[in-house]
């Protein structure tokens, strides 16, 4: 590890806007979904031609024929960076979200949780027919998932749902990249960034799932590069934004084209790329991987929390590793226990 | 233990019709609910005027105020005897279900669980505004649950729902206590009692609550007397339908009043009451007790098993232990791993 990046992240964060006045450590922007979680055997999968691990969007007749085939299921919220902000909640963070639901129970069900954690969240629900998106989840024995998402009211989402006063008060704005397969979306996402820059807030990407990485390459391409000052992707992501083959290639690559890049490899642990250096942060152990839904969203909580409090670098990785450690060991994308206490317990905050 | 409860339950095997030619071997009829479970403090309860360990119904006004109130929840199916069908089915059981929900999500959610179980399910849902029952579960850190329930469209519930050919094709029709507290439920509570008797099936009783048998006692009283075949009640339950002060009060007077009584008691295990003698059945070993919801409705679930299947009294109660042991190992009141597989594996069932 160099000193590179560790001073890098401490200028940064002197820059564009008063941080300390502030309103919200981190808002985010992503998809409002209420995830349907089953059991799988490995047989399962290849049945109903599903791709281990990855995200597939689907209809609402394609969800209920995976659905009516799952077996008993536990209903939980979830999407993306929704999980993010809830992990950043429980670490002691003031988070706001922005994300659509419908007005039905799944929507009730979404902001109830997000708003029982202390988190801003005012989007207004969808006025047309389509329901509160759903994520169908299949956990294999191995604890991987394996995503079916239908976008319901996600779909919705437009440039007129974003809450330009509380993006403003953020310090720093999480964009979610599954939002990057509905053009209007797309646009709110665009506006969303220049907003937080203009408002001297940092913009942090998740680029989600190699498949979406993939549909919209150039795209993501362009704004890893000009738009985000923190770019969250796991292996797959990374080598298929680069087009190559290994974790190596793309690490650096992404060391020459983005401001910083924060690389999840399981439990291989992550690379934090920044200023020209690389820095490696263990996995923290578990005793039993039960289902890996949200390992990369909690990783960012920690991470980003780390970030909002002025951390080194080092620390925000060990942060997120934390988070993760704690969202794999059960079901569900969302921490059971105060990761602000699991934090203060493993000494990593005060 | 005696030998004369064993010999009893083999004769009562033998009554009433054809028991091979079946094509359930139980039905359960209850109130079909979705379960809405979030970890709370000691605290909660006492700042919501809740009594730890209950059941209370509530208006859904107050449903709303308590879920506002609440943290962050999962959702899964639930109801007790909906439960315990759950837990059959896990052990290998033919099961059927008769219970209303609504044409909403939460019905969506409920119906999905236990057909995917393999349980035939084909009550209407209700035609009319009421959305589908919930329960609002706060588990203390102790494991301990309490509950609040709006019953919603298991309101609708009348002797119209009633299904008397699936009632009649069955060994054991299991009645939730819970569905005395409406009185169209309990005039189809007693109609599907008479209907089983009459095609020679054994009528299975939960007393479900305390409270719920203080506001029904006489009601309850006549069916355990002259209605019920297998009566389950919890310690409070039972010295509660008794006015008692202590357990071996309420045994002794089960003992004289049941045809056959299973009395649980938690970590002190249980004890079957019939045919003038008492048998004590150890609970199963738990490493960490995590929510205590639907360990009565499990042992139920493995102790009507081992009844279907023929099995001695002893076996019949160790069945119910490990199921009881599986369920309040995790959040939720349905199984999470197959019922069947776990007997296998300490040599309960071939």
């Amino acid at each position: 590890m160099g000193a590179a990046p560790e001073a890098r992240a401490k200028s940064k964060a002197g820059n564009g806007g008063d941080m300390a006045a502030k309103t919200y450590d981190v808002v985010g922007i992503g998809n409002a979904i209420v995830d349907i979680i089953a059991r799988c055997d490995e047989g399962f999968l290849t049945k109903h031609d599903l791709v281990k691990g990855s995200m597939r969007l689907v209809d609402a007749e394609e969800a209920n024929r995976v659905y009516a085939a799952m077996g008993p299921a536990v209903e939980r919220s979830g999407g993306s960076v929704a999980n993010a902000i809830a992990g950043l909640a429980s670490f002691g963070a003031k988070c706001g979200f922005i994300g659509r639901v419908a007005a039905d129970q799944f929507g009730g069900i979404f902001r109830h949780d997000i708003r029982s954690l202390g988190v801003a969240y005012d989007t207004l629900p969808a006025s047309d027919e389509a329901p509160t998106a759903r994520c169908l989840i299949l956990v294999t024995p191995d604890g991987e998932r394996t995503m079916n998402t239908f976008l319901g009211a996600s779909v919705d989402f437009t440039p007129g749902d974003l809450d330009l006063a509380m993006i403003g008060a953020a310090k720093v704005v999480y964009l979610e990249g599954y939002l990057f397969d509905r053009d209007d979306a797309k646009a709110a996402f665009r506006e969303a960034a220049s907003a937080a820059k203009a408002a001297g807030a940092k913009v942090a990407l998740s680029l989600s799932d190699a498949f979406c990485v993939d549909r919209h390459r150039d795209d993501f391409r362009a704004l890893v590069r000009d738009g985000a000052d923190i770019v969250f992707a796991n292996e797959k992501e990374i080598t298929t934004l680069y087009r190559v083959n290994s974790f190596e290639e793309a690490a650096r690559a992404a060391l020459e084209d983005c401001e910083m890049a924060v690389l999840t490899r399981s439990e291989a642990g992550s690379v934090i790329v920044a200023g020209g250096e690389s820095l490696e942060i263990e996995a923290d152990q578990v005793a039993r991987v039960v289902d890996l839904t949200g390992a990369g969203d909690l990783y960012s909580a920690g991470f980003l929390y780390g970030v909002t409090q002025g951390a080194p670098l080092a620390a925000c990785g060990r942060l997120g590793s934390l988070a993760a450690a704690e969202v794999i060991g059960h079901i569900g994308a969302r921490p059971e226990i105060s990761l602000r206490a699991l934090a203060r317990e493993r000494g990593l905050i005060a």
